[in-house]
């Protein structure tokens, strides 16, 4: 398994990590979701990371930049499911992900991303 | 990783496979799937397999088994995503997945299961 898939539910693109992201799964990840968002017309990313018991600053930093890049495609990032034990990791590496929004779960999720297309 | 996360929204719960499944972890999905559905009285279920280059017989019986205990716990299954590869191998290794509906992608499934909801 090379890749990691990318659903799509109406304009929200939901991602699901599972896998060890190693680089090249990583680079692959982000290459997809960025075709996906444009191809597409995505408005949302749901990051589903409740599968992750523990994560590195690569994750992290993975999560940040794939967030920064929806951006610039004007799709917001919601990162859901996040462990409270992962939650602890990150603010102690210093990975505070500034600019990404969370979720505790892909309903909440969701309703956030629903909420902020009305603000819009 | 030992296990595959189950995502509700709404009603419906969403299984989205990307690893390997082996014994353990496939008894333990069935095993969390089936809480799922109890514990949060879900109507449906999506398998999503496009992550999935070829199956053989262990996994095209764990989606049938995997769906018909959802069906005695009154939920539907849809299986979402198959590659033509893999409906090829499917029916080459004789697992036809009685009683398992399928659609393209997880928007035509939430619509399947919308749909049979209706009609019940």
């Amino acid at each position: 398994m090379d890749r990691i898939p990318i659903l799509r539910m109406g304009d929200v693109l939901l991602v699901t990590i599972q896998v060890d992201l190693h680089d090249q799964v990583a680079m692959q990840l982000q290459n997809d979701l960025t075709c996906e968002i444009q191809r597409l017309g995505a408005k949302g990313v749901l990051i589903d990371i409740s599968a992750l018991e523990m994560v590195d600053s690569f994750i992290g930093r993975l999560i940040a930049d794939t967030s920064s890049m929806s951006r610039v495609l004007d799709a917001q990032t919601v990162v859901v499911g996040m462990r409270p034990a992962v939650a602890i990791t990150l603010v102690e590496l210093g990975v505070a992900m500034p600019g990404v929004r969370t979720a505790l779960n892909v309903e909440k999720g969701m309703a956030l991303l629903a909420a902020s297309r009305l603000e819009d």
